[in-house]
């Protein structure tokens, strides 16, 4: 027997009944597919955010997973409703740049307008596409209809200025904080690729002025005080041990890290996927 | 080979472990069901917002969906367990009001009094029968067992006087806000069927003695000032574009709202399910 | 056909991406399970409360079922990821005693110290072993790898010394509260065994020098007055009828209370699952 399809759900629709909503009109459509919430707590309108979330998400989740994306502040608009699919996953939600890193990220993807409204809802909203478009194309395409069938083609897709790392002087990098996590650890966008990562003793990480130590793991922190490390996820944290880093040094997504290279000669080249910053 | 039943939950409990033991419950009872959450973020005690939240998410979910709502603050007294069975769906939950809106919506529903007990827990406690009683019951129902074996019919189930507009006067009607959002916006009890919603040009929506302009989708809202639309789910909602609506404004459930017909001539019979306010 | 096997995840991440991202993994290994969340929101750090958790929920569960605990502070560590495995059921966590109070409950446990790293996601980072162990771990385990494959019996697990109520004087007992749930309900840390509900007309219940009414059920209560209870999980619970007791009062976790026995001629024996304190 095949395995069910997948379909992730990542909104900003937090948890009243708009996401179980959506999960009813998939139901409806395939009851034998298997929703996911990656999270609805992506903070309210914020593209960007989702942009992240996504693009650290979806990878852990098995090839051919339907992900969609609905932080959508132009619902509704003439912003179009996309289909993106990889070699292997796909991506449905509103063309506002929510997928950039997935575009960045591979040299060939597939984008598609969607516009065959018989994949629809009847009786289409003009503020509820989550529920009226994307939840219903997800569902459609479990099903196995293919790509071709839900519009046509494009290559003028949106892409953000997503917030990257930049080159401030020779040696200096500035990059900024991304994401707050549950526990108030304060995320950047400064990528560490293996390069970068077996250099970090030629590194000084300044915020707000000071030297931040770069350690290991949260439990090398002593109390009360911001340490930094190289996440899960390759990029820069900053945290305070056994605390809320956010909430004791009152840090907000925006706010800078300097990353300052000590031996000029011995810079690293600061890669963000494609890019060079050295 | 059949599709798995659904078994909705919707309950005021939050996100601590009480929905996850309820799941537990029901799958110890029918592992080969599909569990979904509706909301647990109704406000504590809550009944009257419950009752819009299910009333405006079933319809949703394929035919055949139970609907287990837990918003029960007389848990343990004699208020009754009841099961209500509409042609194509079904509804768990007590007798407390919770399902007026769907009494409303059909000419003929079966309710019945939920006493089979030994279709309950065993060491039954008395304040949570979400896992003792509603949990079960529907893990049960979901294994095909006949309404008629849980209980008795009932037709004196009890209903709930929801807050519904009023006629002020011959050209004005006043409704109120009844549930704020994840982003704040305000959804009213106006309910807009297709006549009255091709008549808005003859109508004036007032709160808090401003007129709020009525527009389309959210984008077309400038930066930090209220305006209103019809909503997905056809009723009238105030909002602010990209911000938060309650928050920035201070306004919250129970607020008052009017709409006025500006010309006397064209007023239009405001329906809410079955009611007529002209 | 055999059931879905069950893998349950309780963690302290709340609602962000990486909770989807440990289902992602999971559904990776065997896309054939049923994950079940039982709570993402035990305090960040607490493994005292999610010990109590994960104690009281899994029993509701069907047999076999795979029970996930990641709240973990120590994580990246030399602290040991487990494998705990009863007659019936199996948990998956650090070792840094959230499961203490399962070890008091069975006679009989097998720990073994999972240190297979094959089973473990590549590419392992320090800061987030939900992803990189606990979950492929779990994913493993679902698909019938026997137990011992996963690494070695160990009988030095951790166990910690959890908040148990006191034996103040020969007639008095001291407990705390452990829990504030979404209504704000105080559930305390003394649990009623058949004989202590039998006896609770012999019993005071004294809450900052108050003498606590002890009723059945939450409706039994005035308004804004504290009553308590004993709960649905055996244990006593302080609470405001229709409203939120921890922010009536302004009571948190680590409060007192105190249970005097009146007639001291019929004290009754406490017990805390084998804990004997009179």
């Amino acid at each position: 027997m095949q395995n069910k399809p997948i379909i992730t759900l990542t909104t900003d629709f937090g948890y009243g009944p708009f996401v179980g909503i959506m999960k009813g009109v998939i139901l409806s459509i395939n009851p034998d597919v298997n929703i996911v919430d990656i999270s609805h707590c992506i903070r309210p309108y914020n593209i960007v955010e989702a942009a992240f979330v996504i693009a650290e998400s979806y990878k852990y989740f098995p090839k051919k997973t339907i992900n969609v994306v609905v932080v959508d502040p132009g619902v509704g608009t003439k912003r179009r409703p996309i289909l993106l699919a990889t070699d292997h996953h796909y991506f449905i939600g509103p063309d506002n740049g929510v997928f950039t890193k997935i575009y960045q990220e591979y040299d060939k993807v597939s984008v598609i307008h969607v516009n065959s409204e018989h994949y629809f809802l009847k009786d289409m909203s003009t503020t509820f596409h989550g529920r009226d478009i994307f939840a219903p194309v997800a569902g459609w395409l479990s099903r196995g209809i293919d790509i071709t069938k839900f519009g046509d083609f494009i290559e003028d897709y949106k892409m953000l200025d997503l917030p990257e790392p930049k080159r401030l002087s020779n040696n200096i990098i500035e990059g900024e904080i991304i994401y707050v996590d549950n526990f108030g650890n304060l995320i950047t966008n400064i990528y560490c690729d293996e390069t970068l990562r077996n250099n970090m003793d030629n590194v000084n990480l300044i915020f707000r002025d000071d030297n931040i130590p770069i350690v290991e793991t949260y439990a090398n922190g002593d109390e009360k005080k911001m340490y930094s490390l190289i996440n899960s996820f390759g990029y820069i944290e900053l945290f305070v041990n056994l605390d809320n880093a956010s909430k004791l040094y009152d840090v907000n997504v925006g706010e800078r890290v300097k990353l300052i290279f000590i031996d000029r000669n011995k810079i690293v080249h600061l890669k963000y996927k494609k890019l060079d910053l050295f």
